[in-house]
């Protein structure tokens, strides 16, 4: 894997003409070096049941086997044929939406037996059809898999007992759900209720656990049915994708990607973000830092947006930018979704690297460049890695159980994405590199100096009291509110919270409110800048803990709202409210001073640093994310990787708008 | 039911330990004296179908007793069992939105023969039961029953029924609804459509007249057959609840509760409002004004809010002062939903007086307050009443009628609760207190020195003939917009508007319209204060009629908008419009004159004052709902009924933030 | 058809009381000489199965009779009864949100057998009966026919028959639609999918179209059974509605006007809009010049409204002023919908020309002044036309494909309409009279000296090159963004846009954008105003072509924004973005001066003129659309028609608020 791989999504089967020869003459012009190909088109390598027709795949497999480009060839399965449909109406998954309907891609319940033949045997045909191809040099599986909201009787009943494994008997099901409430008791697992509809939390989490269950198994099935056909060298892959709010977010509630990701020979994602003045780096940033934290290896950006939505066609200098943006996070692979723009459907206006005309315009343009500066840094930079001192710990279970009981107000909303965000987006303005956790990681916590943790609404005791002693081990702790508030069922622990983290912490708290006109003192801020956002904790500090800000208000001017506790050997802090991005910013260098992480020299945001490390050598990544020329001050002397000239430590380097500098150094 | 009770609702069902004793305890200590159990765990006492549990029941009435503490046991029939949803899946009702799924309490459909033979057979289970039990005072029938839109096929075959009962031939039907529009005849009783979708507001209304009937039929057997267990002294009540805007709003959309209460000894409700600055007292007002008018008795506040929902953390104070408003009222009970905080479900967030840690937190050390008080005052005011001078006639019928015809535009809606409240607040904020009443009370309006009428969208000559005599016979009578416009079916008077009330009221109007820059002329405010709201009529005055206030606008400025009419040996006001609350308030002192009530000398809100009256005593509730300490002046000499001071008439009374003065006074 | 009507529809049906020969009388009084009756209320005629009822409609046409006014009968298959769908619920559309329920007019399946049979024998046995009565001069077929989102399976199957008619090969369907696309690809005519859900936007195209032709074809039948009893003279008209959006808006998506029309003697639509300040005549213009068109020829307005919404509730001389609108645009009818306004059901706050009183209010006054004019104006002017030199061209498959693909974000939607609007209403208020072209139309393109193409963005080869070569023979076209993008199946031309225009127009373009902070140069406007909205394509012109307006913006500023080409004799702009009203209103004169039209001492709106013309004479309309009196320039000398007061050329016209004159000129 240590390539540096600059790729497009091809798909000879939409083609409006025969362009392939001269596609891949673009390419090798582009300096791509790697497609993705087979992975959306189904019903073409089957037209009709059990009638393979491999001939666009074998066309553009020769095609780049003769020009020296390699191929990743997926999975077909997570759009079905028309055909399928017809014969099986109860492949489409059945979801809170009621029954599914023929159209877009992802409308399957991925444990129907149906399905699940057909899937097998395409992939068998596809996959022993191209295994043995040179050009062929790994596999993705699937494609954004999902469960797809299936709840279907089926699924429900194997719900039913895949808790019944767990509890065995209805009444601890009953105790530790709580159902009790609202009469939603359950006395014989023949009763079991449709779960659709449920209003107990720990029901719905449990739910959301098992369905993404069903997205790890299905993963591995596919790996366990492809492995019989790859050869040595060709690896597996699988493109995760995130939350979604218009553009890549956060954590993805529908798949438990530490879990998924343990059938793969390396993990992929995809990534797409805001453009033009809205490109700040920070999902390519959190994307890497999550994908990268699967396999603790480098990844592959299996999509990302050449042109995308109309409203993110990137101005001059940024898709150049965000090539590099994911090198500096450990990507080893930036791929665009798709190499063309499409003529038909509805991803039309899902613009790819050419335009509809298939003309080199500007995005095209661009590409050359990077595939030159891919070329030149592959050698220099393909085996140093990320080095992150900081973490931060997510948990799938706690954004699900933040999603029955939203921590914010209508008002102004806040759920556990836009925390691990708040905290995110503060360490990476900061110029700080995070990696991103899963309670799987939580051994390995004491690698690091610094833990921050958001909103860990539900978690078993056994990660409370792992944090609890990373702090007193000597690591710093930080944890905003709504930490250790329920167990791993969602049932709230009835003592003291946070629970069990209260004396480490230094903080108590029964009650909490939503912020009215509360600011927070102890930051020297605009007024607006100290207004305290969607949620806060009426919190109490234990004698010695010192508080480092309170809340200014008539009747909660007593609670503290950010408190730091030496504790055994470290140091625990704790925000008991969300507060503005400013705020934060002044209050998280305090934090990383008592783990060791000094800022003094550093620029911040929208100028950014990243470096990768290894044996004897380094290679910083200055970026500029802004329409303005910056200066910056190299951190160290070395040479400049795109240019070859040799740069002087503290030289000024000029960053033209969106602008890149690329420093290489020995140690 | 001369007895302040001061309770809370208890479910030892819920606890993740066993806490009895230590809550009977901390109870006791608070001087809550009555509690409220079972009606929610209709699973838990009847686990499987005949299989009876009352093991909580009994363990709870038996501590509760020994404590001393009255228990009030509630007919568990609000939220079915999973067993009885899997047997009878035909118990959900079908609703606007489909058939019922699992999970909600209130989804049955409460007419259904095998939903109906459960719940008589638990009924009289758990009543025979404990009817015996010395700690039991009286019983709650199900909980804020409503008819929660069911409209499946059988309840529609009995609306037909009830239909044909009333009209007799289709050919009545069609002429009273207007059916033949848009070709909606029947003409044949065994045509008649779903009425789920109809266009008809007459057909609407009456359907959801019968579908409060069928609430009304329902708590009548719940009491007939709990009246068969009840001993001499025990009571029955029912928790009703008001239309719910994110807290208790206005009229029950769902249930004719005079009708309703008609079957109970004593009444009951529940009240939720606003809390921290948004904290006013209306909805403990207009909550305890229906209520107490449904049997012109004392009535039960069987739910209200602790802490509630996050944004209701009480401020210092504000606990103590609700609680005082409540007894205010006329309400014998206060009790809070719940003791504790629930640990899993959808109540998590809807906070007890105990915190889920269960430590005597801010709340629950304010309840101890409110105990004490309570026990002070029982023996001085448990037999005075609150009197009113005004009353303000609302009606179901107008209300349904005007969901059909919403009163203002989409850009300032305006509903039938919205003109309630409107009306309703200003007399609150002049501290006049008023009674509500129904239809069903019209014979006694002669009781009252002024009716206000909001709305009386629809109504029958009857009772528009009422409020005609009523003015006509000295009373003052305040009608807004939109009264007397349709008859009983919401068939527009096809003459004069207002229909019947014109002549006395002293105006007509044909035309109205939604308001775009329109002030009223007559009251000194500025600008925006005197913007007219959401809908006007363009009236014209009779000769005689007095304009108080006009429109100012290029073209509707010929209109009134505010109109006093002396008729008879009363007067008649008529405001054609919506308008600022500033506006009502400068408005509302002369009508109140003409009634012979003089606001002289009586403070205004945020400053409230309430009385009490009995023989030759009364006791005056000086409460301040606002942030800032206040003084206000004593309108009579007495005592301070928490601590014995005497208080000289004219004095100064200080209230501190949200404070509270209570003065007991001998004619 | 040379006489002008002045009409209501009526419903003697709908009375509280009997009120015919009152009403009769009113409406005489009024100078009503046409009513139009039957349409809605096919249960009153047929209260059963094959028993049909005829007496009001008897009634009706006797008295109209006696008093001179004419009756148009419609037939009333639009809403059905209820007796037929107890008996065939299949009778009920299938639509996205499933099965039809019973309830509004216009529910059903117009495509349905048993609708169809029930259809044919009212519509023979009203029409048999009526035809010889000698009050009726005219028909109506349906009322505002459209598909209703029918979409149940049967249709389905019948699309699916229809697209092999078309492609006759899957392969070449697949191929046109670009059904490869996420496995969508069809290779069985057994396959077919459900389109309910299609994400293609090509087959959803397809789909629209074809029922658009189910209302073609429903009018044409309807049509052929009426003919077969219309006496000669007896016309046949439909009354057309627009796309809605809370008023009429623009090009109707739902049929096919052009086509419709065309088993027509007469066309007709309904035209409602704003009212009070909103009340700007440019939906009487958009709606007159759609309408006029379709035979080219005067046209019926079948429904405005008097009154109306309670919003739209007239200013005085609002009513005038919207009649003699219609009639400048070239109606020869103006019919208010209705006669009364209604005492039960959905309409009843859509005010008739009467209040529910029945007394003659303000409408019914200002009713009785423009029956007057009509009266007077109708031997002068009802054989004139409107002449129009500048042209409008619409499509339908443009704005169904645009429904697809939204031009705008969400936070600035866009969509054809919009588009539609915004070049109409600048002719609008630069006084410039347009007409209004389908695709139909095009080989009539030459007749005038100026076409302007709104968002054209599917069309076929054969249209654009007509488009083309009408600039290249002399004619100044004006395209917007948006147009010659995709072809007639929505596959977007993979060449460079725009597709076959861009020789003609001078430019070309492969990126476009959502506009950020762009601004317009080369208009004097402030910045605001010259802010580029919702949408923009990156233009590069071509050499020679004109840049008339750049966009203002860091990286976009080296494109054009408006161009202007020299092409063979003729010009042709294109307007790349979508900008301020006022924006266009700065850029139209240049462009109409190309065409030979000239500004010059026209007023602008809210002062309007319109002009018909016929042999040696004319007639002007001047309007004031505004709340001030304002003075006009008289254009020619003449008569003014409605005093016979003579006008000199150049006199000072005072127009009063919503103020009117028309004056009559002799060449």
């Amino acid at each position: 894997m240590e390539k540096l791989r600059f790729g497009v999504a091809y798909y000879d089967e939409y083609m409006p003409y025969d362009r392939l020869e001269q596609d891949v003459r673009m390419m090798r012009e582009a300096g791509i070096n790697t497609v993705r190909i087979a992975e959306s088109t189904w019903s073409t390598l089957e037209p009709q049941p059990g009638v393979f027709d491999f001939s666009h795949v074998d066309r553009v497999l020769d095609a780049m086997g003769r020009a020296g480009i390699d191929v990743i060839v997926g999975t077909p399965t997570y759009a079905v044929p028309a055909w399928m449909v017809r014969r099986h109406p109860g492949v489409l998954a059945q979801t809170h939406a009621g029954p599914g309907r023929y159209g877009p891609r992802q409308i399957m319940d991925i444990t129907d037996p149906d399905y699940l033949r057909y899937a097998e045997r395409v992939i068998r045909k596809l996959i022993g059809h191209v295994c043995g191809h040179p050009a062929v040099v790994g596999y993705q599986l699937d494609n954004e898999t999902k469960h797809y909201d299936v709840c279907g009787e089926r699924v429900q009943r194997r719900f039913v007992a895949w808790l019944r494994a767990q509890f065995g008997t209805t009444d601890a099901l009953n105790a530790a759900f709580g159902l009790d409430y609202w009469s939603n008791r359950v006395d014989d697992w023949d009763d079991f209720p449709d779960v659709r509809n449920t209003i107990n939390a720990s029901l719905r989490g449990a739910f959301e656990r098992f369905r993404r269950e069903l997205v790890t198994e299905f993963l591995a099935w596919q790996a366990s049915i492809v492995r019989e056909y790859a050869r040595p060298g060709q690896f597996l892959t699988h493109n995760f994708d995130f939350a979604w709010r218009n553009h890549s977010y956060g954590v993805q509630p529908a798949v438990d990607h530490k879990q998924a990701a343990q059938c793969l020979t390396v993990a992929g994602c995809d990534i797409y973000h805001p453009s033009q003045d809205g490109l700040t780096g920070m999902e390519i940033a959190f994307g890497g830092a999550i994908t990268r934290g699967l396999l603790r290896a480098p990844y592959l950006v299996l999509e990302t947006q050449a042109q995308g939505f109309p409203c993110w066609t990137p101005y001059p200098g940024q898709l150049f930018l965000q090539a590099m943006s994911h090198l500096a996070h450990g990507a080893h692979m930036v791929e665009y979704w798709h190499w063309h723009s499409i003529h038909n459907a509805i991803e039309t206006y899902w613009k790819g690297l050419l335009s509809h005309d298939f003309l080199p315009g500007e995005p095209y343009r661009e590409a050359c460049r990077i595939g030159e500066a891919m070329r030149r840094l592959a050698p220099a930079i393909a085996d140093l890695r990320v080095k992150s001192r900081c973490a931060i710990l997510v948990s799938n279970g706690a954004l699900t159980a933040v999603e029955s009981f939203p921590i914010g107000s209508a008002d102004e909303p806040c759920d556990y994405n836009r925390v691990f965000r708040f905290l995110h987006d503060a360490f990476y303005r900061a110029n700080v590199p995070v990696d991103v956790l899963f309670p799987e990681d939580a051994d390995g916590l004491d690698r690091y100096d610094l833990v921050a943790v958001p909103a860990l609404y539900a978690a078993p005791e056994s990660l409370l009291a792992r944090l609890r002693d990373y702090a007193l081990g000597g690591g710093t702790l930080l944890c905003t509110f709504k930490t250790a508030f329920s167990d791993e069922h969602v049932k709230v622990y009835p003592d003291r919270q946070p629970h069990l983290l209260a004396d480490a912490l230094g903080v108590s708290y029964s009650e909490f409110t939503y912020p009215c006109g509360v600011t927070l003192s102890g930051v020297g801020l605009p007024a607006e800048q100290r207004r305290v956002r969607s949620f806060m904790e009426l919190v109490t500090p234990a004698p010695g803990a010192q508080v480092l800000c309170r809340y200014e208000h008539p009747h909660w001017g007593r609670y503290a709202a950010f408190t730091r506790n030496a504790c055994g050997n470290g140091h625990a802090y704790y925000l008991a409210c969300l507060t503005s991005d400013e705020a934060l910013d002044a209050l998280l260098p305090g934090v990383l001073a008592d783990a060791g992480i000094s800022l003094d020299g550093l620029p911040r945001f929208p100028l950014c640093v990243r470096m990768l490390e290894g044996e004897g050598r380094r290679a910083r990544f200055y970026l500029n994310y802004s329409d303005d020329a910056r200066d910056i001050r190299a951190l160290e002397g070395g040479v400049d990787a795109l240019t070859d000239e040799s740069v002087a430590q503290d030289a000024s380097l000029t960053l033209g708008p969106w602008g890149v500098r690329i420093v290489l150094s020995r140690a």
